[in-house]
């Protein structure tokens, strides 16, 4: 019989949206009337910006036509019109010059910062901040680099640095070398952001230990403070040791259409026993052999994000998701949470109330106050007592939300 | 320094399709003026059917609207809309009685064809056919299990059967089990398709030896034949031992617009030391941590392939190609060459004249009738002598091809 791999049972339970999940159909079974408001998964509630539409329809006609159709697209996952549109409106405009071939067009940052591991060997070491976003762990047990979990779910095979309140859950490098880090910034799940100093000592360090940094900088357009980093390549050095990922998901509501990117810089380099191999060609070869590339028509409605009509419109949908913030950091304050985030980044990062675990949390919220939000512990062990919200939604509902949150809490 | 994942190492040269791309390049440099006709790639070349682009333009029009907006889909990657129609049209038009849970949607084939072998041991051994559509082996290679290669390119560690004339191109088992097989009817790239005898014995060798046959069924609409299987599921015991591909790719032109399925029947089991594990369970749980789901937009225009228009539309596409296919065997056939394949695949698969290489027959056909079709032996060494020419062109073009071609080769 056909051997299965066996890292899959090292899984901590169900991935942890889905576990969510489960446990509101439960609740909506037993309560088909209640109103639950969901502020759960980060996932955007606002319709695509009318420069997008336009661009999927422009795209739809042009794929009906014999001179305009397109079938497979180019090695890189898109054309030069959207790579370029990447160059100029990402990178140029901060300053930062890459090259076409650094970009590598894919249908999601998640999907990207799973795969990548598979281009480092079997036995790399990783560290990962603790709460953390469960793919970088997940897909790294799946390939066997983290041996057994403990009982709070921490992994014997891999580093773990807390985020905790002290370090503005922006934690610095730990004092010895691993092969491969994973950095969010701003944070999913605790909505923090990493500034310069610290991103700096971070790349100091993957330099002095000839680590890989895997810099996930998927909300970057959520940073409200223009001197902040939006990609690790303003860092002087990054280059010669990081990869970024980044995302239309949540910068244009991109979560239903499917378009982000991985930039893998050619000076990259990794290690083969004693040569030294390009980093930039493993990912290229990954791609081309499992890859096709993004829908044509999705990347000209990513391109549409970078035009004049689609920047302002989705600069406005992102205004509208951080006053979400603004109000849910002010209202949550005011029932008594300690809130973090939610400044830079579309998530409030709340300390659940008289030391309540995370999941007691999720339950009573969703039992009294049926509104959905995320376990902090189902981030790790680190976040447990925290208790993750997310910004996209109505703002109808983000008000009810926080009335019914402060009539449970109690209000201020 | 990060180590690489070494097993990168052990790929033979590019990956085909890039390594045609870039001698394709180099001749236009040299001959900017040469009217290349490109029947190397299988890529569709007929723009999408009405009813798709139409299906395009009204989901674009649904998801800039507050109530038709979607965001993320469901772990299943498509919608019931999506699923319901596949097992309607798909399987119960032929007898197939599946479960909604047991079709993932995807956005290509290629993609679960190199990542299905995640969830199998890192140690299984595997049987492919030679001639083989190369994502099959490179992606177990990248994975660890092949071995090296030697000066042919079959690597030690897998198993190989040869497709010849004698078999039909149609191998059946080796004598022994292994844990994995990799089949392909309709063939790529020998046009073969496995008749219900061969599929029926594959599926009883599988169950004798427990393994696990990977059925890539990507071709499947271009069976002109019904009698002819075009689900391994038709076969009695296939649900015990089979997981089946699917794409829209080439049947309705999707190669730019991207989806797929796999098939994983609830029934399947694997071994994980002296237990039974559920495949299914295991796909479910790669799928949910790796993926995010087909863009709402191209789920609707895969629907729209199942209603009256669409199959009449993308019937209409595939007769078209059907009837290049028939050309081109007769025209080929004509020019002295083998001919092989194209009946019930877009694929025709021809003996190259005198003995002479794949390759050699790759650049004659380049630098004289400025035709770029697809070597044999990018296939694997059995397709050495062999040469592939896709069906996927403009009428004209296929028969500028072929008068080209018996001019090079002569005219019978």
């Amino acid at each position: 019989m056909a051997r299965i791999n066996e890292n899959y049972q090292k899984l901590r339970a169900g991935y942890l949206f889905p576990e969510i999940g489960r446990r509101v159909r439960g609740f909506q079974e037993k309560h088909p009337d209640a109103h639950v408001i969901r502020l759960g998964i980060g996932d955007v509630t606002l319709p695509l910006a009318p420069a997008v539409v336009e661009a999927l329809h422009a795209a739809a006609d042009e794929m009906g036509t014999p001179e305009g159709f397109r079938g497979y697209g180019p090695e890189a996952g898109a054309e030069d019109f959207l790579i370029d549109a990447i160059l100029e409106h990402d990178f140029a405009a901060r300053g930062v010059t890459l090259e076409r071939d650094e970009i590598f067009v894919s249908d999601g940052s998640k999907q990207d910062s799973g795969n990548i591991q598979e281009i480092f060997a079997g036995d790399c070491t990783l560290v990962v901040t603790d709460p953390v976003y469960p793919v970088y762990v997940d897909t790294n047990v799946m390939a066997g680099r983290s041996g057994s979990a403990d009982a709070e779910g921490r992994y014997a095979g891999i580093h773990y640095l807390a985020a905790t309140e002290e370090n503005g859950f922006a934690p610095l490098p730990p004092d010895r070398g691993v092969d491969l880090a994973y950095l969010c910034s701003p944070n999913n799940p605790t909505g923090a952001v990493m500034g310069r100093e610290v991103l700096a000592a971070w790349v100091a360090w993957a330099r002095e230990h000839e680590a890989v940094i895997l810099f996930d900088a998927a909300y970057d357009a959520f940073i409200q403070d223009p001197s902040l980093p939006r990609s690790i390549y303003e860092i002087e050095g990054a280059r010669e040791c990081a990869i970024e990922m980044r995302s239309f998901s949540k910068r244009a509501g991109f979560t239903g259409l499917r378009c982000a990117y991985t930039v893998v810089p050619q000076q990259l380099l990794g290690r083969a026993g004693g040569e030294r191999v390009s980093i930039h060609g493993l990912w290229a070869r990954r791609q081309s052999t499992k890859y096709n590339g993004v829908p044509y028509v999705v990347q000209r409605a990513a391109e549409a994000v970078f035009c004049e009509d689609g920047r302002k419109q989705t600069g406005e949908q992102i205004a509208y998701y951080m006053e979400n913030a603004r109000r849910l950091r002010e209202g949550l304050g005011k029932a008594g949470f300690q809130v973090f985030g939610g400044e830079h980044a579309p998530y409030i990062w709340l300390r659940t109330p008289g030391g309540m675990s995370s999941w007691d949390c999720f339950d009573r919220l969703l039992r009294e106050a049926h509104v959905v939000g995320t376990p902090g512990s189902g981030f790790g062990p680190a976040g447990e007592g925290y208790f993750r919200l997310s910004a996209f939604n109505d703002r109808d509902r983000v008000a009810e939300a926080i009335a019914r949150i402060q009539r449970v809490f109690g209000g201020r």
